[in-house]
């Protein structure tokens, strides 16, 4: 993490507080959810509420902890004397942290996602991290094909599931599950509801967990008996799409290059315009972790980098297909971290 | 819901913004988790992004939906032309949205726990979904009883009771639960591990579930086998202090004076200085919905407030006993609404 430290502070003011819990923990690897770190050439500080100071002892070795009491920037700037300029995460705090760093800090500088840039690229650990969330997400859908049967309830699988990644060893869901049966599937986020499941359906299952602190995310969509001429289709569509677009994947290639491969096929194939999300996001401590491909990424590939690629096509009222998997980019190309059948 | 906007408006500045989720809900019907809403005398408008403008439609009648593209800030100002000023909701906004507002909104001004003020009062509709909340609790903790056995660990527990209480006709958890056996419940909020339950701990368990949006919350401490003489007289206590601050609840006192009842009595017998938290909080949209029963508590009491009633006393290295129920204030007293057994 010293190394983290000194990578940012080689872009960062002289000083640099970090709000952000996911940063907090990527620098310190704190894992408590309030406080903020005071970092600078020669400080190291973890300054937190009472709740959180042995916890932080204990997980932020070199770091000195300070309980803040009721004022964490009071205690910030009391730390600082003689700082020349301090900068802080503009795109996460709220107007009162703002407020209050303006009134105990002086020259405080805006900064913009350079942890975000520095956990764009995965180091070892991390990936060792990723690879066993995704394990537990592959191990879930192969779990969840079993259990898809005509009478269970969207809500009820959802909740089954979460339960049944929890009990294999998973810290949490990475986000809500979707399960979202039949006509359902045409929303790209539906939320699961007392919808009951029956033969004949379609059902896209997207999920992911937390294992380590690092999140998988995948999606599969099942045929309940057999599908309709039109989403059997659909769902080769997607699937070639899929793979078109990973094939795609390497270093030095912008991820809105990715985003087209996959999205001018979905075009040419008839249903450009029922395919509105972006190909895929960057994956780690948080599910959303960057943006990677989309008509807009200005990202380009580099190895290290965590990301979904998951193309769909949506029918209004109809249906919906997704395919969803996890790519770490190589020196090559890419691996594709997640297994299950599709 | 008009209503409460009416009510909202002849407190705060003639136009008005809205951004924090619950208060969307609260004032439109809006379930979202992305927008704005713009309230004034003929004004009622959501702004919103593509993903919800149906759902903004069905949920909120007599709102004007608008698709605020990449602009939310833009759209609103537009349509405001004439508005001499406009409040916002300073203490849930982020530095960025802060910004918008100040490019775009002529006069914002400050406004500070406006809706939250309206929220603390509950309506009969309000407290038909937290009964709903407490009685999903109330069979949870029932459930629990002769669910906890030595053998089970915490972390297995908390995923069983969570997907329990989906089960039941619960949308969620109001949080994360709490499953603290033998030296573990000596952490007021201790997060469930691996630890193994056995023979001679005690559970402290402090868990809730959302119904119809609105929070229960509620904790058990159970014993497996026969308490130690200690921990069997410190229940006492707890349980005494819990039941006089309940006695001690009626309209017009003010929210630290409860506190302070059980705060005294706890201190009386020898404890003073093992019970560090509130007494207790408000309950409704979110689990802590207002500060209710604290030393720093300036509430005064109205019919209508929901409310925790949580007293414990914590040990370091021992354990340690919490027992909340979740409580109504009435025109004579109050009552209790969870009714699980001690």
């Amino acid at each position: 993490m010293n190394r983290r430290i000194e990578k940012l502070l080689a872009k960062a003011p002289r000083f640099m507080l970090i709000h952000d819990p996911a940063n907090m923990y990527y620098l310190s690897g704190f894992t408590g959810d309030n406080g903020v770190l005071v970092l600078g050439e020669n400080r190291r500080a973890l300054i937190t509420d009472s709740r959180y100071t042995a916890q932080g002892e204990k997980e932020c070795p070199g770091f000195e902890v300070i309980d803040y009491k009721n004022a964490p920037m009071l205690s910030v700037a009391a730390g600082m004397t003689g700082a020349a300029s301090c900068g802080f995460e503009a795109d996460s705090i709220s107007l009162k942290t703002y407020r209050d760093i303006c009134a105990y800090i002086k020259n405080p500088a805006e900064t913009h996602g350079l942890v975000e840039e520095l956990r764009l690229i995965k180091d070892e650990n991390e990936i060792k991290a990723i690879r066993k969330a995704c394990l537990l997400a592959d191990e879930a859908a192969a779990w969840l094909k079993n259990r898809i049967v005509p009478g269970i309830g969207e809500k009820e699988l959802a909740a089954e599931l979460e339960y049944h990644m929890k009990m294999q060893g998973a810290e949490g869901e990475a986000f809500p599950g979707i399960i979202a049966a039949g006509e359902n599937a045409a929303f790209p986020h539906h939320a699961p509801e007392d919808r009951i499941i029956k033969e004949g359906d379609m059902v896209k299952c997207d999920f992911g967990c937390i294992k380590d602190r690092y999140c998988s995310d995948i999606t599969r969509t099942f045929f309940i008996g057999e599908p309709s001429a039109e989403f059997a289709k659909i769902y080769g569509i997607v699937l070639e799409a899929q793979q078109r677009a990973i094939e795609a994947v390497k270093p030095g290639i912008p991820g809105k290059d990715i985003d087209s491969v996959a999205r001018e096929f979905i075009a040419g194939a008839g249903y450009g315009d029922r395919f509105g999300h972006g190909l895929g996001h960057g994956l780690g401590l948080s599910v959303h972790d960057s943006p990677a491909f989309s008509p807009s990424s200005d990202l380009v590939l580099q190895p290290g980098i965590v990301a979904t690629v998951e193309p769909g096509i949506y029918i209004p009222g109809r249906g919906g297909i997704r395919i969803e998997d996890d790519i770490l980019v190589t020196e090559n190309g890419c691996e594709i971290l997640t297994h299950a059948d599709k």
